[in-house]
């Protein structure tokens, strides 16, 4: 058996320990992690000095990748806030005594071991490992290379307030970032319960096609926004920029604005400027590129079939005209990715009517797409943003970290 | 594109106006399928023949694939059940305002398209296609080519019970039963949301390792007894032997029993008697063969290490003793396939651990193993039982072929 394979078994071992422990043991566990990144921050900084070292200074990665004292307080202040978080295991889902007397409950209970596949930022790690021992979950950690000096020293700050709490340091392990170990891990369906990849498109990918873990899909947000034809056109202007602007590299910003025909002119003149500002660049279909192009909007471009359902992440958006509310949701329907989708319109039933009718984890009102995160939802730090439908969809966080357990109590009862 | 992919883009546009009708359309249509199946029978039966008349007289399956007026009156029952099962989309999970004024509500909504790959029993279809009319989900089915003509008529009755209540067919799609085309299924990430393989161990293994659509697996059931040094002996013969004898081919059917050394002779003596009633096999090990020897027990073999962790399906099964509890649990932990185990004791504490620290889906405190069913848990038709720990744990029925959907009304909120 690999070293590996040992490894697994022996975090899987160490699990039940912890799913045992109490909820007050492991909240004094994040306590103490919290406390050592304080009083270790400088060693902290100086591993990290060690990975920044090796990556050149123009790598797009390195400020992922960077820790400074303000980040570390914001690492503290996480896994503060993940301790007053509700404990997401224990819960009573039903509860019924059977006609024979069996008396049958289902109750939550931690999911086990957890994988997780991530890239540059060490804070995940921290994150991870937080939301994992306080919903009583064993960790199996996936870092990049990049990271492997920061990364090793904050498990080690894990496993000393583990041990500090009696807890063996086997629940959360950091695994060596061979690419080839990433297949040991996928296929570990003995030891791994579920497996979350969060990263870029190509992990995300890879680990669909290969993993036979059951894995969390955190995938792609192709985002679109309706300016319906009862739009209120300030707000509409004000909901479309900021979902565009506001931080485009992230999942939840918007990438296709589909305006009603009726107020196409009016809206494009309106977000000209705005747009101009951020150096917002539009691929535009023909009926918009003709009202851009009037106006002198100037980094305009044709849009080709591929930028509709792209994902842009920078400033960057496809515009697309229709002509009325069914052709509008039948282009969300053929190029969203099931993220997050808005309608922006003042018209109540056509809004109901949108609500329910777009497939998407989140859909909104008159509000931006942005919103949709674990922390703006009120779930605390969250592992990713499902796209897929089972499980969890949305934000992944503290209280998806559990399955359910059927429990039968009976006095010989036989069937 | 592909003919099937074209079906398969048709069946997810269809499922948006399932999902969008009420609740007593949906019923109405499961009604008039009962009504047309019994109307039918005739027909339905001579079609059947038509599938029997290709299998040979002696094959396994043949029972299976059989229709007869008694199973088409108990598939009438089971579609006119599933209506009287609450509808498990629509439920609010939760509600709140947040701070910016943001309305936040998390919803059940269904799943949007199912895809269900079986083999050969036809009843399955009537099933699949009444739970996810139900429950507002499209269905996709992938039947065996031995029930061919049973599942083309018993489909052709679903399209008459949607098309009566003017909703499209395309909503429920049988497959040509080409295995190629189990690829085309299992890669069709962007119109099939889940895929559920229920049949034949190879038939899960193939959706493990192909599937690159989420899927629910419903696997091996390796169940254990472990019967406890205070265990009513005349209560654990009685469970034992009705979990491993009232129907062996199931999965919740035991496999294995674990025996406290303090009360293995007594035990074994007083099941001695039933199971040579039923001819079961025991594969046992050192201690428990030597005592079953000595009993003249006439079915009796030497375990191999392959035999446990082994599923007998059959009237068979192997025999661990134990020196205590903890070698029971460890026993247990190493070989449960995690669906059902059970322990026979008369000390509370010693129950409530087994309760808490076992890993399965279901666990049994004086009870058999063989109660984990939809059916029996008072849920209903089941689609199978889930032995991974996403979504769904154990049986895999109506209220969870739903996802959530999270909706944001506001006035303009931007982040």
């Amino acid at each position: 058996m690999s070293t590996i394979i040992a490894q697994f078994q022996r975090t899987r071992s160490a699990a039940a320990s912890l799913a045992m422990a109490s909820g007050e043991t492991r909240n004094a566990i994040l306590r103490h992690m919290a406390l050592l990144i304080q009083e270790k921050s400088v060693d902290i900084l100086q591993e990290n000095q060690k990975d920044l070292d090796q990556m050149s200074v123009d790598h797009p990665m390195l400020d992922r990748l960077k820790l400074t004292p303000e980040r570390l307080v914001d690492l503290v202040e996480s896994v503060i806030s993940v301790t007053q978080l509700p404990d997401p295991a224990g819960h009573i889902l039903s509860q019924k005594t059977l006609p024979n007397g069996l008396e049958l409950t289902k109750i939550t209970v931690p999911l086990g071991v957890v994988g997780v596949i991530f890239e540059s930022r060490p804070n995940v790690t921290i994150d991870v490992a937080a939301l994992c021992i306080r919903s009583g979950n064993a960790a199996v950690l996936r870092g990049g290379s990049d990271a492997f000096h920061t990364n090793t020293i904050l498990v080690d700050i894990v496993h000393q307030a583990l041990t500090q709490q009696g807890i063996s340091t086997d629940v959360v392990y950091l695994m060596p970032t061979d690419r080839e170990l990433v297949s040991t891990l996928l296929t570990a369906v003995k030891y791994i319960d579920v497996i979350i990849p969060r990263g870029s498109e190509a992990l995300i990918q890879r680990v669909r096609k290969e993993s036979l873990v059951p894995t969390i899909e955190t995938g792609a947000g192709v985002c679109h926004a309706y300016v319906a034809e009862s739009a209120g056109l300030k707000m509409a202007v004000e909901v479309v920029v900021n979902a565009k602007v506001s931080r485009p590299s992230v999942c939840n910003s918007l990438d296709t604005i589909v305006l009603h025909r009726s107020i196409a002119s009016e809206f494009l003149a309106q977000v000209r400027e705005p747009f101009t500002a951020h150096a917002v660049k539009v691929y535009a279909d023909e009926s918009s590129y003709a009202i851009l192009e009037s106006v002198g909007y100037p980094l305009l471009e044709k849009a080709a079939e591929a930028d509709f359902g792209r994902e842009f992440l920078d400033f960057a958006c496809s515009i697309k005209v229709v002509d009325d509310f069914s052709e509008a949701l039948a282009h969300i329907a053929t190029y969203s990715s099931r993220h997050s989708e808005a309608i922006i319109t003042s018209d109540e039933p056509e809004a109901n009517y949108f609500l329910s009718a777009v497939d998407a984890a989140a859909v909104y009102w008159n509000a931006s797409t942005r919103f949709t995160d674990g922390g703006q939802f009120g779930l605390g730090a969250e592992i990713g943003i499902s796209t897929q439908k089972l499980h969890a969809r949305g934000p992944f966080a503290l209280e998806k970290l559990v399955t359910e357990k059927w429990i039968g109590k009976g006095q010989g009862q036989i069937r």
